[in-house]
């Protein structure tokens, strides 16, 4: 047997978990909170059970949860979606992009992946035997000079990845730089895929740019968000893609035979809860509270921080103390001082090691405060 | 945009689960249960979520229910799959397909497909670059000649898709099938996926014959079942793939960039439920209930009954009375006598029509007896 994937490991997020659980460490590696999620969620899914929804949802997901998916997106970008044709829920962010991609990448096709990046992208792009084009943004503040990125372009470039709130820099996408792909992008057949699963995560009354503000972007986009992070519910792998009626008929194709439809209970726990109230508007707060916190610790210790506008990620450096490589300085903090974070050179195609560890800070005040005592220790 | 997927259309599942529900017909089409799940399972799944696993189960699923599975394979089939690397929890069987397709098949490599075939196999295929290579299979038994199979052999063959018990015929694979197949695909690389997920409905004392009994194939499939068919919860979207360590890690290398892990409270719930009760004896006999009262029901109807050896689908013949193409006729029982079937043509890549519908079972009796009512007046 031929390995399609030849290169491929097992994801940097499972070899730091199970080491962080071997080891008993604070886990700061993989992004998911470890507080209590809301029990009227709970119970709200726990009455969808009861009141036997418990069969095949429709494929595109429940007509209720489609319907406040379009509603959130007119209200909040001011973009139209229909329900209908254009919002299909999927099991997780993470089955929205492999299935956006599994619908348009050809063999030969070209992908531009900014990096570091989100460790999904790449391999289902090679997968399909489309070409990743790695664009390699660094710190401290990972911006984008499209100037460089136009060089990318090629006949062959079918696609562009944007992440904003970035996983893992913390950084986002500004007015200007949306401009500038704006522009790049103009009279091209580029579609793109707009990872937005961090968009109500995001710092310092900031705004995020979302590619459903602007009808250029918009119209060649596929968006994808996650319930999992807006519902601190990881492990329920829910969340959903957003696209235009033609791009989205063809994702549909994929997504019937790849997972044909999503768990019927939780979609409708998490609708009747989103009708309930409203848990848009508090996140960034709920978060920015919790990197305040985790930033001013941090800062008593040898890591530097590096900026942090979105998400749920703390980078930091330790070039000033270190040249041991991220991997093996990410292991020694498991082992040998009992914290986990993730090796920001897992997420470059090449392994570009800056000396970068992500910390996830979407944890209990004592949590963060226990891992930064034993961090002080380094 | 060039469509990956020209010929697709929406699945017959969903086309004639929603005309069914435009004209308040009985839905015998989509299979799924239309009876109440078992409360103590329900309970499981919220005391999971109250108990707050609620974040990423480990991207190859709960440990609990990997070591579950493997247990089950063993008392029941007496094979062994290590629950560490031969098990992985999915999003359901059809995701543990099209995850196993996507695993090995390359462009050029051809699949061996028994027609009717459930309609996510071909496509999938297709996507991947594969040829799709029917083997037409025909009313009343739907038996296999495996010498004419043969003859569909090349080079280039990589797989062979097995069902039984059959969707949607109801036949099953006989111990001289398996023998046949174990012949013909000795001293040859052809892998098998083994789509098993009704392994537990199968009637008059038959035996499955899992590939799982029989190490010269084991050893070259993928096992595919599924929980919604064992647990009457269609909409949960759980089942699991088993294969040996070689595949399997192909397998997750896909797997953990598709949907990278499973929904945790689901995970839990269910393997909780399945060490409190033995579920596994009774459901032959539930559903044979319901197969021999829908059948005598029927036999009082113009049409014919085909056999049905397992699954909970009963396929009938109108050619006796009708030469309406299936589709059409199909529709006509829901808008003139408001019952929903599945026309079999949309399981044959060329649309083959026996002039065959597929009921579903998995009926409250009060619902087979109405739909019988109105199909006694066609
Ligand atoms: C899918 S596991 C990884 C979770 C995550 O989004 C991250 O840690 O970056
Ligand atoms: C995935 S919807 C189809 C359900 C099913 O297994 C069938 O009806 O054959």
């Amino acid at each position: 047997l031929n390995s399609k994937l030849p290169t491929v490991g097992t994801t940097i997020f499972s070899v730091m978990s199970k080491l962080a659980q071997q080891h008993n460490a604070i886990n700061l590696s993989q992004g998911f909170p470890d507080y209590a999620t809301n029990p009227k969620l709970i119970n709200f899914v726990a009455d969808a059970m009861k009141d036997g929804y418990n069969q095949y949802a429709p494929m595109q997901g429940l007509q209720i949860l489609r319907e406040l998916v379009a509603e959130k997106m007119d209200k909040m970008y001011g973009a139209y979606y229909h329900p209908e044709t254009e919002v299909t829920i999927t099991a997780g962010g993470t089955q929205a992009i492999f299935t956006a991609l599994a619908a348009v990448i050809n063999p030969g096709d070209e992908v531009i992946i900014f990096e570091p990046a989100y460790d999904c992208y790449s391999p289902t792009v090679k997968l399909l035997g489309g070409l990743v084009k790695p664009f390699e943004l660094h710190a401290p503040d990972y911006s984008i000079d499209w100037e460089m990125v136009k060089k990318l372009f090629t006949a062959n470039t079918r696609m562009i990845i944007l992440n904003s709130p970035h996983n893992p820099s913390g950084s986002i996408l500004s007015k200007a730089d949306i401009q500038a792909l704006i522009k790049l992008t103009k009279n091209t057949d580029i579609l793109i895929i707009s990872d937005e699963v961090y968009e109500h995560i995001i710092f310092d009354g900031e705004k995020h740019e979302s590619v459903a503000l602007y009808p250029e972007l918009q119209e060649r986009s596929f968006i994808v968000a996650s319930y999992g992070k807006l519902l601190h519910t990881t492990g329920w792998k829910l969340g959903y893609c957003l696209a235009p009626a033609k791009l989205m008929a063809e994702f549909r194709k994929i997504h019937q035979f790849n997972v044909f439809s999503v768990n019927t209970p939780m979609q409708l726990g998490v609708a009747n809860y989103l009708k309930s109230e409203n848990i848009y508007d508090s996140l960034s707060s709920f978060f920015q509270q919790k990197r305040d916190l985790f930033r001013s610790l941090l800062s008593e210790t040898k890591f530097k921080l590096l900026p942090c506008k979105g998400s749920y990620f703390q980078c930091v450096s330790y070039s000033n103390f270190s040249d041991e490589k991220d991997i093996d300085m990410a292991k020694r903090l498991v082992t040998d001082f009992g914290v986990a974070g993730i090796p920001v050179s897992a997420f470059y195609t090449k392994g570009t090691d800056d000396k970068i560890l992500r910390f996830c800070f979407a944890k209990e005040q004592d949590t963060l405060e226990k891992a930064v005592e034993r961090l002080l220790k380094v």
